[in-house]
C-alpha cells in the first residue's frame, strides 16, 4: 500500500504518527499546503518512532483545492490510497483528484451540505456527502473504493452501529451517536481559557447548520440548531454533559446500510460553547462569505469564520496545556430476544496518554485512529469493496478486534467499552 | 468661525446636518478618508436644508492618521476650529495637527488608555486623555483652546455635572453618569437583530477596558469590567435597564474641575450585550492587534476588532429600522441646605423624531448635538478659554439655555429634564 496523506494539520499529523508504528504500507507521502508543516510531521516521526520507520514518509507540498494537483502528486508517487485529512471544504477536489489518479480514497468528513433555500429548519437541502454518493456508480464500475466518513465520528461510531445491529440487537429503535468530553485548557497562570480541541471552522459548520435526523418512513429532515437538548452521562469519569442535535455524517451514512427506526447525532457541547456559537451567529462571525475589512495594507477581503479560527489557539497545539478525556460512542436502543435493550458502545481517549505516547492531543488523536485501522484492514484485504461506501458497509468485528488487541499482539491496544443501559419502559 | 470637521461617519454627518440649520459659522469643511462619504453629507444638507446653507459646506479627503495632512487641510481652508469626529484612535494625530495649524480643537472622545501592566483591575495605567492633558501648558501658553470630551457623554453629561454643582447642591457625594436606551432594531421580516447603535469598535474599547472610578482621597482606580451592576430606571418610558461600570471620559474630566466625593460612569448595556462583549473577549475577537488570516488573495493581516465592526450593520445606517429612545444623563447625590438630595438631569433623544427631522438615528444625533451647541457658544464668545479643558470648565447655564430654547427663539429646541429622586437615607 502506498498512501498519499493530504493535510498535515492536527489529524493528518496524528494519522502519520499512528501509522509510523505499523508496517502494513511501504510509503506515506505527507502533503500540506504549507510544506514546513509536512516536514515537521516527518521529522517528529524520525524522532519518536525512529529513522527506519520515518524512511517510509516523504513530505510534499500540495494545494488541496486543485484536483489536478492531487492527481499529479498521487501519480508521481504511485499512490494506491489517498487519505484526505484536510477541511471538508476541500473534499470535492481531493475526491475527484484521487479518482482521476486511479487511487482508492478515504476521508473523515464528507462533502458539505447546503440548507434548504426556503425551509432550512425542517427540510434538507443539499445533504452531507450527497456530492460523493452521486459518484457511487462511477467508483463501483471502476472497481474502486471510496471509504467515506472513516474517522472517529463518523467512523468508529459507524463501526459500533454495524456491530450493534449485527451482534447485540434483533431490532433497533435508535442509533444515536453521543460525543462528550471533560477537557479543560489552561494558560500559563493556570486560568481556564477558551480553546476548542477541534477545528472551530468545522465545529461552526457542524453546529450552526440545521441538524439532520433520519426516521423510518419519514426519511431525512432537519430541525433548528441545538435542538432536543439531553444530558448524557459519559463513562470513565467524564460524567454528565449537555448534548444537542448537530448535523453529522453518521445520520446520512447509517440508514443506507443499517436497519433502525431513528438515527441521530448529539454532540456534548456544553452550555458555554453553545452560547459562544450562538453569539458568533448573531454577529455574523460564522459567515464564510468574505467581507471588506480595513487593514494596515488597505482594505482586504476575509471571511469572518476564518478570522475566528485564526484568533483562537491552534487546536493541534493545545495538547500540552489540556487535561481530561474525550469519549466517542454510540447509544443504541431496541430489542434482543424479545426484551428491550439499550447499550452505549464507546471509546475514550485520555489527553495525558496521547500526549505522552504520540505528542498529540486526544481529540485529534482519536480522530486519526480509525483511518489507520481501516487502512490496515484494506491493506490486508480483510475489508474490500467498490463504490462510495461508509464504514458500516464493512464487517465491524475485525475492526474492533484489531483496534482493541494489545500492541504486543499486533493490535492498536485501544480497548472499547460496552455499557449496558437501563432501557426506557415501553 | 471656519470649521474643519474631520470624519463624516454617523456622528460627523449629524454634526454637519445640525450645524446646517445654524448661522454662527461661515465655512465647514467636511473631510473623510472616503471622499464619497463626505460628499454624501454635503449633498444631504443641500437636499434637506437648502442650497443656500449647503454653500457653506465643502467635502474633502483626509487621512486622519496623518497629523501633517490635518495641518495642511486646516491651513488650506483657514480653519479656526478643528472638530474631531473620527474614532478615538486618531485623537493624537488630529489633536497635534490642529495645534500645528494654529486652530482651536474639539473632540467627543479622548486619547486612549492603556491598562496597568501588572494590576489592570485595580490600578490605572495610561488614563483616557492623559496624552492630551500633558499638552495643556503648551495649548494654554499659546492662548489656544482644546475643548475635549464635548459630545453627549462625555459632553452634555459634564455640563449637567457643572450645573448640579453650581446650582443644585451645596455638597456633592456622587457624580454618576447613567446612560440607557430601549432601542430595538428589526430586519425586513420584523425579527429583532443584533445591531449596536454606536460604533462597536468604540463600545468594545469602552466596555472591556478596566472601568475607572474616582474617589476623593483615593484618586483614580480601576475595577474588573462590568463591575457594580445596578438597575437604573430611565425616564420617558425607557424604564429599567441593567447598568455597569464602564471606562469613560467623564470620570477623568469631572474631578479636575468639580468637587465631589465619587465620580462614576455606568452604561445601560443590558444582559444580552454584556454577554456578547464577554464572548468577543473570550475568543480574542476584541483585539486590535493584527493577526494573519487566509484569504482568496493569500494571507492578510487584520485586527479581529475591525472584522467584528465590518461584519455588523453600519450604526449610521440602522436608523430606518430602529425604534425607541436613548437617554443620556447625570445622577447626582449630595446635600442642599443641609438636607440630602438626589437628582437625575437628562436628555432623551427619540429615533422617530431624529429620523424625521435629520435623517439620522438618535444615538449619533444626540452625540452630535453637544459639539454644535458648544461651537456656537465659542463663536459668540460666550464660552472662551485656553488650554486643554473639559466641558465642566465652562459655565453650564448658557449651554443648557441655548440647547433648550425653542428653535423659533434661536435655540436648538432640545429641552432637558430634571427628576428629583428620593435620596438614600444616610
Amino acid at each position: 500500500m502506498r498512501i498519499l496523506l493530504i493535510g498535515a494539520g492536527g489529524v493528518g499529523d496524528a494519522i502519520a504518527k499512528i501509522a509510523a508504528r505499523r508496517d502494513f504500507f511501504e510509503l506515506c507521502v505527507v502533503a500540506d499546503f504549507d510544506p514546513a508543516r509536512a516536514e515537521r510531521t516527518v521529522a517528529a516521526i524520525a524522532e519518536r518512532t525512529g529513522v527506519e520507520s520515518a524512511r517510509r514518509f516523504i513530505a510534499a507540498q500540495i494545494d488541496a483545492s486543485d484536483a489536478d494537483a492531487v492527481t499529479a502528486l498521487a501519480r508521481e508517487h504511485g499512490a494506491t490510497h489517498v487519505m484526505n485529512a484536510v477541511e471538508p471544504s476541500f473534499v470535492p477536489t481531493v475526491f475527484a483528484g484521487a479518482f482521476a489518479a486511479g487511487a482508492d480514497y478515504l476521508d473523515m468528513a464528507m462533502s458539505l451540505s447546503a440548507p434548504h433555500p426556503t425551509d432550512p429548519y425542517a427540510q434538507t437541502g443539499v445533504m452531507l456527502g450527497e456530492q460523493q454518493f452521486a459518484a457511487h456508480d462511477e467508483w463501483e464500475s471502476s472497481g474502486r473504493l471510496a471509504l467515506v466518513g472513516m474517522g472517529v465520528e463518523p467512523g468508529l461510531s459507524d463501526v459500533f452501529a454495524r456491530y450493534a445491529c449485527d451482534e447485540l440487537f434483533d431490532t433497533v429503535d435508535e442509533l444515536g451517536t453521543r460525543d462528550g468530553a471533560n477537557l479543560v485548557v489552561r494558560d500559563e497562570s493556570g486560568n481556564e481559557i477558551f480553546a476548542p480541541s477541534f477545528s472551530i471552522w468545522t465545529t461552526i459548520e457542524e453546529c450552526l447548520n440545521p441538524p439532520v435526523i433520519w426516521e423510518s418512513g419519514r426519511g431525512w429532515f432537519t430541525t433548528p440548531p441545538f435542538s432536543e437538548p439531553e444530558v448524557f452521562d459519559f463513562p470513565d469519569g467524564i460524567g454528565e454533559v449537555e448534548c444537542v442535535n448537530v448535523e453529522h455524517e453518521e445520520v446520512l451514512l447509517m440508514p443506507r446500510w443499517l436497519d433502525a427506526q431513528r438515527v441521530t447525532f448529539k454532540y456534548g457541547l456544553g452550555a458555554e460553547f453553545i452560547g459562544v456559537l450562538k453569539t458568533l451567529h448573531t454577529l455574523g462571525l460564522d459567515s464564510t462569505a468574505p467581507i471588506r475589512v480595513r487593514s494596515a495594507d488597505g482594505p482586504v477581503s476575509v471571511a469572518p469564520r476564518d478570522v475566528v479560527a485564526a484568533a483562537l489557539p491552534d487546536p493541534a497545539g493545545i495538547g500540552p496545556i489540556m487535561t481530561g478525556k474525550t469519549c466517542a460512542g454510540m447509544y443504541v436502543t431496541g430489542t434482543k430476544d424479545g426484551a428491550p435493550r439499550a447499550v452505549y458502545l464507546y471509546h475514550v481517549s485520555d489527553n495525558e496518554w496521547t500526549m505522552r505516547e504520540y505528542g498529540t492531543q486526544c481529540v485529534v488523536w482519536q480522530t486519526a485512529l480509525g483511518p489507520v485501522v481501516a487502512l490496515e484492514l484494506l491493506a490486508a484485504g480483510t475489508w474490500a469493496g467498490a463504490g462510495v461506501l461508509g464504514p458500516e458497509a464493512f464487517a465491524a468485528g475485525p475492526f474492533l478486534d484489531l483496534m482493541a488487541r494489545p500492541e504486543a499482539d499486533g493490535g492498536f491496544g485501544q480497548p472499547w467499552g460496552l455499557r449496558e443501559e437501563t432501557p426506557a419502559t415501553t
